[in-house]
Formats: C-alpha cells, sequence, structure tokens
C-alpha cells in the first residue's frame, strides 16, 4: 500500500499542500538528479512509492531499478550514496526534481562519469550523431 | 515506422556514436527540458518517435501529450515556443536533456509559472508537505 495519499483534482494536485505522487501504470514516478552545488544534471531514474518513502526518512536517496527490478539505495556497492538536500515535485505531481550530494568519487553514472548526460546529439546530412557533450 | 535504428548492444548504446533512443514500452522517451541561459529545469515531459525527429528536423521542441495523446508542438497556443539549443542523451539513452530558449512571456508551465517545480517537499512530523520552492 502506497504510503502517501490518492492524488486529489487538479486544483489539490497543482497548488495544494499533499504530495501525492501520480505513480504510472508501472507505479513509477520520474526523478531528475541534480548536483545541488552545481547545478549539474547527474541522471534521470524513478522512484516507487516506497523508494520515494524511505529517500524522506532517510535523507539519502533511493531509487527504484528498473533493470533489477529491485530497490536500489543509489551507491550501496559504488559508494556514490546520494544525500538529498532538496525535493521538488511538478504541477501534476508525476515528476520529482531532487537536488542532492553524491558520496564517494562523486560520481554517478555506472560508466565512469560524473554524470550519465555525457553525449550530445549532433545534426547533420547523415542525420543525428552522438558527440561528446562539452563539459 | 521509428526513424530512429533500433538500439544496439550495450557498448554500442553506452559508448557508440549511433542515437538509438530505447523508447519504453508506451514508445515514449523522458525529456527534462532546462532553460538554456539560466540552467533552470522548466519541465519533464515525454517524445515518440516522430515528436522527437521533428524536434530536430525542426529545431523547435515537440513532444508527446500522453493526456491528450498527440504530438504536441509546445507552445502552439500558448507562444511559449522552444527553440532547442543543445540535446544531449543519456548513457543508456532512455532519457534525453534538451536546452531550450521559450518563446512569449517565456514562461513554461500551464499554472503559469516560469517552470514546472514551483513547490518543494518540507518533511515534518506529520509528513511530507509541499511548500513554495525558493526562487
Amino acid at each position: 500500500m502506497s504510503p502517501f495519499p490518492p492524488p486529489g483534482d487538479k486544483a489539490a494536485l497543482e497548488e495544494g499542500r499533499a504530495l501525492t505522487p501520480r505513480f504510472g501504470p508501472d507505479g513509477l514516478v520520474t526523478c531528475v538528479t541534480l548536483d545541488a552545488d552545481t547545478g549539474e544534471v547527474l541522471m534521470v531514474a524513478h522512484m516507487n512509492a516506497p523508494a520515494l518513502a524511505r529517500t524522506l526518512e532517510t535523507g539519502e536517496v533511493w531509487y527504484w531499478s528498473r533493470s533489477r527490478q529491485e530497490l536500489w539505495r543509489k551507491g550501496a556497492t559504488s559508494g556514490q550514496v546520494q544525500s538529498l538536500v532538496e525535493m521538488r515535485v511538478d504541477c501534476d505531481q508525476d515528476a520529482l526534481l531532487i537536488r542532492v550530494r553524491v558520496g564517494g568519487d562523486g560520481g554517478c553514472c555506472h560508466t565512469g562519469r560524473r554524470s550519465c548526460f555525457y553525449r550530445a546529439v549532433a545534426v547533420g546530412p547523415d542525420g543525428p550523431r552522438l558527440v561528446p557533450a562539452a563539459p
């Protein structure tokens, strides 16, 4: 059972004081994670109700791993634990925006990069290609 | 038919030069939209293959509206057209990060705010509550 109240009407969702996440058919909301100090977008992941509840209870960030289908305490094995600095919710409460401080070596992406968004899309005559993103 | 090649193996996805978005079962990828000048997170929305293709072709941002189930040229009615400045893709190519310049009054959220993330989650003794986010 979700520890969060069910979503109310449009006015309650958009202007109310209750956190009533609109989890999708898969039970997930999207979470965008920023570095609290630099504002850099580190990653996009997902939370289900238990992951969100644990994050708010503990101040350490938990996600739901869609690939492993399990609750995922970010950094549990890598040491790149994310400490929650701020959480925001969007107008219709189906997306979260969090600011975090990252432990360990400060990285986030499983490829070893700091951010998962290390490639930009360049559009040329042969269509889009991926190129290294500007730092 | 998607105008994008099908995703390759893990190495191709993460280190390759081909844009091969991993659209979900609903045909969508998540798109995080930032103000190109301030870095502010404006919104989180979704693109299907046609929306992504039109965005890259035209330089104006198209999404897929899940609520209306239709292609959505952002700003078509409000004038808050988004001009694409940069697009990035994440490690496993299931999320996009775009930087845009916003036309019209520069806003983004249908509630009239500039950003959709206008509320923060405050955790108190009675559980989480939403409060106005710091500007």
